[in-house]
């Protein structure tokens, strides 16, 4: 968790030197999150990932923001896919995430989001794997329904084909 | 609840005029439940289902049984729309159920179900509506884990685009 929070924060600042450090330093394989679809982040990061064999996780979204539909975050989920191979990283080491929005201000989001997940699987094959950040779904949610709301969209997301998600281990209504 | 029981009985037994009772003393618009796709039945049941404005259930199971994959299960759903339209059934009044086989037994079949939900909505337009006979999905598991199932696999067939079910309205969990 340590070493995911450090890069995610060297990612923001773009402190490519700082991210090296990190890398360096991880004793497991590292996973480098919050890799979006903007040029200079995959120029940034991918060939990085390439010299630590690093996993990467894949935001669908640049510097226009999130796509509001399924087609639009697929289509920036293919030009990771491309940079994948372009770079020469296994496609399977990466993870994309279809960005949550809070289910309150967001509604038409959460569906988009699954079909993002679905379509995935078809994007290449082998195909990348995907994951989300869970609990932005329940962002601004009274907080007696936010555990509620994040199990229900994670059986859903799980449903559409997730493989993986950030959330949170010691909730256990979550985790049965 | 009781209507639905009876017609249920009458269908297995094929007891058309018991059937035809039974529709003509409903008070609220009826539903025929598992119409399945053998040409007798559809014979039987979609003329009274006309006659009586009534919807249909639909199972995507025939003679043969129960189709191992999703396409297996679209092909006889597809059989049952076209016998909607052939007969002036508006399609929007047939509910296709997929057929949830216990996951203990039939783990690869849940996974097949979520997909003949989500590929019924592509099946024509109007598509057909989706519903599952919930329970089954938990037979023969522990007691204390068929709730937790329940609620789990219902989660991920409305995130597949479930529109309706056949289950426990008492069950807090499963309602929540």
């Amino acid at each position: 968790i340590t070493e995911v929070t450090d890069v995610r924060l060297a990612i923001d600042t773009t402190k490519i030197d700082v991210m090296e450090a990190g890398l360096s330093s991880c004793r497991s394989k590292p996973i480098i999150n919050s890799v979006n679809a903007n040029d200079d982040k995959i120029a940034a990061l991918f060939p990085l990932a390439k010299k630590f064999n690093a996993s990467i996780i894949g935001l669908t979204m640049d510097k226009s923001g999130i796509p509001k539909d399924a087609e639009g975050r697929l289509e920036l989920a293919m030009k990771i896919v491309s940079n994948c191979v372009e770079y020469g990283i296994d496609v399977q080491e990466l993870f994309i995430d279809a960005v949550i929005l809070p289910v309150n201000v967001a509604q038409t989001h959460a569906k988009e989001v699954l079909r993002t997940i679905e379509r995935s699987k078809i994007l290449s094959d082998p195909s990348p794997k995907t994951i989300l950040g869970l609990s932005n779904i329940s962002q601004g949610a009274l907080p007696k329904y936010r555990n509620l709301i994040n199990r229900t969209f994670l059986s859903m997301a799980i449903g559409a084909g997730l493989d993986g998600a950030i959330m949170d281990a010691e909730d256990k209504d979550l985790m049965d």
